[in-house]
């Protein structure tokens, strides 16, 4: 197993032992970030000191044989719509720059109690919608995007400066940016984690996590829940204190969806050959050309998603975002500005339709998964584009987010030299059993 | 009709003349509070300044017929766990006394929009939930409490301060200090108005209206879901642009709920008497000593309703109060440490079993009401306590917090010479059905 692979969790024997500690990779993380940061440019703030002297409390706690969960120590960064007492939240605009809320996030109240240490704020789309004001690269290549919304979060991850960090996923924000940038990205099922305490109200987005290992991601998603819960009103993630087992999937769907027709070549064949191999290995992988329930689904769903949840998120964004507008204008980007004027018209009975039709097609997704263990598709449309004016095509990530149901990205595919996900994509609720299939494929 | 029973909206006539406005409105309330505020004390703050200036501009709207709604130039106060972007916003507690949120809260923004001017945040209890630190009194007897936690929003519409102000509702914060202060409480379906940008997270939780008038409450519920809808998710309050027209029930429920045993003879006669009364108007009131259904749900809902409600929310107020009392515990009260201590040993699955128990009872109340238009009780256990040491038990008000269905107490009966509420209770979306019973009761 390489170092990059290793997850925070697999050197416990050493922390216990003394052979290593938090501090000791924490040290490896702030060199890696020294030396590479200043091209990457993950971060809006760190908090140096204070992580240091947190790391110096975990080296103690595992040494006494008393962590506070299996991820004591581990140093993260968090997405900057997510609010933490100790550093500003600046919402990736610059109407929010430096804003302090004098509060923990619900997740980041519950991994503090886990001894989880905060570094710093990753940047973010501003709003985490739109534009990017900051200026952070791929870390496998400096001429493309991260992706986004989650973009700091996915390139400190892909950059190896930190095991995981916080990320949230409306339209495609987490998966997208861990196919980019070669990190698993986990967004659960709508509910599952505790949003309490970020910029993040919209009707089915959720707290992602962008880790270096399937490990980590389900390890801090259980720290999370355990202590925290679920949005309210839902009890939130539940599963087993460790990784879930690998299990073979029997029977899985392989969704094209509307991002079918963007993908590049490259990322077709990749899936292809993805599902192929599968298949080999004694899988049965249905797909719209082979099942009718398939096709069915497909047709149901077909192009309508990206500007159905687009509706849905310029009415929801109503507020704030009307108030902002009016008082300051020239603080919001014009592609924001534009999506609002857009949307003004919008009324509540618009509004209850466009939550019909999603509703729908919940519906006839969780009909079409009964006969099925798991969906497969691509994580984006290909490599991560060159250039830094978007953060990518959402055409594989919409669906999920709008059904509420949850997705892994596993970094196993190649385009153009650099990393493509393979996502999976469960039913609501079945996030343990989704972990358990990625475990496996992940293997190979 | 008396001043005191005008809506505000019935102005308008006058205002469109320059017989009466806004402004001039603004000064016979600003002279009331200059007298009575000293020992009503409805305020945390209050920015007349800009109050003044807004008036002035509803003022010329009116003059050129063109308000912005029935509501243009209504000077109110808002509960002070509502974010107003001019005011700072402190939760009724120390720890956030004077905090700038920098942002209006979804209703806010929206009031704003329909031309309302915020007059002055109002008091609160400690988070909504626990003790009063403000010192608050009743209008109608200053040895009294108001009642909690929209203490300050009761108080200023009972005095007459403004004819309307915004609360909330989790356990019964709006209904009992309606009725303690004789005002006209309502308390919508969960989700029906945008809680967006309240620290107000609780999974049954509601923005809730105190007003002078029905009217008044109506058109202000609606002006907010016209434009900012309701909480993510949920299309919102739906209904007339005018107040529902009077409708003569032919069905009702008495509940007695756990409330009764608690009640005062002169409450229980008040409300035997009211029922009587409609009784001989034709309307059929049934009651768990007539119906056989109606005993069945009172049976069902038990006395547990309180216990469940306070196990809900100690689970919910884990974030963030665990992380305020980790830092500051000595700014945080006894009794809500007490009951954070009490639930500190919760877990999703204990929470699971509640959630699934209050969904249970809401299934229960659907099939009882399927047979009735709305249900009866009292708003409160009888008049406004003497003493400020509680704010009064909230037996009638659990219930329709927990069952998430609308609620209006409209200021009709009396105990001990104090204002009592009569509580009406309507079923799940159907506010504006409830809103024609209430209108038509209201008449006598």
């Amino acid at each position: 197993m390489t170092e990059a692979s290793r997850s925070y969790a697999s050197h416990a024997d050493d922390f216990r032992s003394g052979r290593s500690s938090p501090s000791a990779l924490l040290e490896v993380q702030l060199s890696l970030i020294g030396r590479r940061e200043p091209d990457v440019r993950a971060f809006v703030c760190m908090d140096v000191q204070a992580a240091r002297a947190e790391a110096l409390l975990s080296d103690a706690r595992w040494r006494d044989g008393k962590p506070l969960s299996p991820i004591d120590g581990m140093a993260i960064a968090v997405k900057d719509i997510i609010e933490t007492a100790r550093m500003p939240t600046g919402q990736g605009s610059p109407l929010w720059t430096g804003f302090e809320t004098r509060r923990d996030s619900a997740s980041v109240q519950a991994l503090r109690d886990a001894g989880v240490i905060m570094l710093g704020k990753s940047t973010t789309t501003e709003f985490a919608a739109t534009e990017m004001f900051a200026s952070t690269t791929n870390p496998h290549d400096p001429a493309r995007t991260p992706g986004g919304s989650s973009s700091g979060s996915a390139a400190a991850v892909g950059a190896g400066f930190v095991p995981l960090a916080l990320g949230s996923q409306a339209v495609g924000s987490t998966i997208r940016p861990a196919s980019y940038c070669g990190c698993v990205g986990y967004k659960p099922t709508y509910g599952a984690l505790n949003r309490g305490g970020s910029y993040d109200y919209l009707s089915h987005s959720c707290v992602g996590l962008l880790g270096r290992t399937l490990e980590d991601c389900w390890l801090s998603a259980r720290a999370i829940a355990q202590r925290v819960g679920g949005d309210p009103g839902h009890a939130g993630l539940l599963g087993p204190d460790q990784l879930p087992d690998a299990r073979m999937p029997r029977r899985l769907v392989l969704l094209e969806t509307d991002g079918w027709r963007k993908a590049s070549l490259g990322a077709r064949a990749a899936l292809e050959a993805k599902a192929q191999q599968l298949r080999e290995s004694g899988i049965e992988v249905a797909t719209r050309h082979t099942s009718p329930a398939v096709r069915q689904f497909e047709e149901a769903l077909g192009d309508e998603p990206i500007a159905l949840a687009w509706a849905i998120i310029g009415w929801e964004f109503r507020w704030p975002l009307k108030g902002s507008i009016d008082r300051h204008a020239s603080l919001i980007s014009r592609s924001m500005l534009s999506h609002m004027a857009d949307c003004a018209s919008m009324t509540q009975e618009d509004y209850g339709r466009a939550l019909a039709r999603r509703n729908a097609l919940r519906i006839a997704y969780a009909d079409l998964m009964a006969s099925f263990d798991a969906a497969i598709t691509l994580s984006a449309t290909g490599a991560a584009p060159v250039g830094f004016t978007a953060t990518g095509h959402p055409g594989f990530n919409v669906p999920a987010s709008l059904l509420g149901v949850p997705a892994i990205s596993l970094p196993l595919l190649q385009d153009e030299g650099m990393p493509l996900g393979l996502q999976l994509i469960g039913t609501s609720g079945q996030d343990a059993e989704l972990f358990g299939y990625a475990n496996r494929l992940s293997i190979g």
